[in-house]
């Protein structure tokens, strides 16, 4: 029997200089956070490290120990910059050797587009020991070691690796969300969220203010993996708001 | 005389819960990581942790003290929710106290709009010792303790806050960059990338691949600072393109 109660999480590192330059807009974090949650594994930490071997080793190492899952996104291509590989062999003390089977797949995709020259064949490394992903979108797998995922950079092939991981991964309860908005300053019902979230043990009630059209208001979501204890704290939620003569949007604004 | 050598680093504690779950795109990282370019301060390295007093701890007192300045996004308004100020007095051993200073901010801005509540009191606490980081949209100051600057989740807020910290921090000579773009598979062109890279001690080049248009494309980021560094360093990249019979691209793809 699963133990219903056991909270599976996981950890990213993003591989990033471009992130880190501000050039790039980062959107790993939220396709992988919504598919964890949809596996039921909570996403606990992002590091955003710099394209340095050592700064990969201290996060991977970390973070992989005090986690279920660790993904990492990033600097597994064919160029100089790309060093993913290798800071992970070197994480977990084991050599980096050419795949079989991702050569294999990579002579297969590049036997119509001009050939496996020995860039491409960096593509095909992987820690020893490693499994591959399958990336549907362009040839070159993402790599699977022990608690490790190593994904690509690039947002739609991290997607379609996503797709190929889906239901490979044990999890627990999926911790769901509802969102109630409301055009009010958080500061008039802070009162009323701490009461609510202190009367529903299994719920959290996080709180995210925002203006627009001059306005202020707050989106309310509540988190829970007890689908009926998260009605009944909305429902709490809302007549509260009611009481104060706030309407509630189920759904959020 | 200022060592023009010396390069000034900064990280980020992303407080987020609503990061980690998927539900918001973080547009922080982003927009403080070009800011901090401007300032000629490089960010080294980010964390997205939870909201959770033992995680801000553990980040916070990891980064500040390997970073010239460490900043903070979220958590700091009105509701049970928002705890970093305590994570951070936690952090540096003070008190958390209320801010004479923003108190009286918070007294002003609220006069007009309802008064200011015990709710609304919340957002003038700080660590003791702290000063206040002007924040001209919605009152609530932000809030600087040693090399700590703790800004708003909400990005328009902390915009308003990285405008009104500009030029207030010491820096070294600005990182710049230069886009070369290119319709071609980088696996293509990575010997020319390491080639030109180390023959060009003051740069780093980044290569990006892209998929569009159902091409493969990639640009490449030359970053120094050095500009004529740069700028030749360019040059070669953009004669190897040349003789590879590849069109380079100014400005990138």
């Amino acid at each position: 029997m699963t133990d219903e109660s056991r909270i599976w999480t996981a950890a990213i590192v993003i591989v990033g200089d471009e992130i880190l330059s501000g050039r790039t807009q980062d959107k790993n974090i939220s396709q992988i956070a919504v598919w964890l949650g949809v596996q039921g594994i909570r996403l606990r930490e992002v590091r955003v490290v710099a394209d340095d071997i050592d700064a990969i080793v201290e996060a991977v190492n970390i973070l992989r120990a005090r986690n279920d899952y660790l993904f990492t996104t990033g600097g597994i291509g064919p160029t100089h910059d790309d060093i993913t590989v290798d800071a992970i062999a070197q994480a977990l003390g084991v050599d980096v050797i050419v795949h079989p089977k991702a050569r294999a797949i990579l002579e297969s995709y590049y036997n119509t587009r001009g050939g496996l020259t020995d860039a491409r064949l960096r593509m095909a490394r992987a820690p020893d020991g490693a499994d591959l992903i399958e990336n549907r979108m362009s040839g070159a797998p993402g790599i699977r070691i022990g608690n490790i995922f190593m994904m690509a950079g690039v947002p739609g092939i991290t997607a379609q690796m996503l797709d190929s991981l889906t239901g490979q991964l044990e999890g627990g309860l999926p911790l769901q969300s509802l969102t109630i908005g409301c055009w009010v300053p958080e500061s008039e019902v802070s009162d009323l969220l701490a009461a609510t979230e202190k009367a529903h043990a299994n719920c959290q009630i996080g709180s995210y203010p925002f203006f627009r059209e001059g306005k202020v208001g707050a989106n309310f979501v509540i988190r829970s993996t007890d689908p009926e204890e998260m009605e009944t704290c909305a429902a709490a939620l809302e007549s509260g708001l009611a009481r104060l003569e706030r309407e509630a949007v189920r759904g959020g604004i």
